[in-house]
């Protein structure tokens, strides 16, 4: 059994960040569970656009707001408390922040090992 | 792109529940995302004795209190808000519910199928 308290995270190299997103990662590959499990905060305001090449990804609302456009199909989504989208087809998508900061609760599959960056594999913001 | 909402959920097939919690299953199997991912919520004062067999769990509290004891080692672990428990080797244990219902999202692999019962393989609930 592991036990992982997310202030022991904050500040450390499992926190990082980018223009728009905090993200902080609770489990990776290297823990063995098979999926990497991450908690996500969308700033009010923020709008990111993303698109998971490599990677299957479940993305739970606790709190704040937001939305999220599919760009296959140009639906846009009402993000609140409560909501999950799940990009089971690697979906180009733009998630903004609301009127609040969100809070995100992600499990990523095959795990993130926490040496993807941006740049490289084009797994995360992709255009701006 | 799939999108759930937790109040279509309440009260359906994909709400399940038992002495001492409440699950609902906002990803399953046949949602083919690799895991599934699910909220459950632990009445305060509840005591779960629990053995996942077939399963890996993670499990990170977003609201409440309670605890989780280790079987294997006789410890105690507190839950609070960012608290994340990880069952990486089928781990026994006995969840407690605090002063308040604690809100939990689990992420499970392989993922749930949604036909599991208690009984029959012993994956829920094993000893009372």
């Amino acid at each position: 059994m592991k036990i992982v308290r997310v202030q022991d995270i904050i500040g450390t190299e499992r926190e990082v960040e980018g223009p728009g997103w905090t993200s902080r990662r609770l489990l990776l590959k290297k823990d063995g569970m098979g999926f990497s499990f991450h908690e996500t905060i969308i700033p009010a305001g923020a709008e990111l656009n993303l698109w998971y090449k490599n990677h299957l990804e479940a993305v739970y609302c606790v709190a704040g707001n937001g939305s999220i456009t599919d760009l296959a199909t140009g639906e846009t989504h009402e993000i609140t408390d409560g909501t999950l989208y799940a990009l089971d087809k690697h979906d180009r998508h733009v998630l903004r922040g609301g009127s609040e900061d969100m809070r995100l609760i992600c499990s990523f599959n095959p795990p993130v090992t926490g040496r993807e960056t941006h740049d490289e594999d084009g797994s995360y913001n992709l255009a701006e």
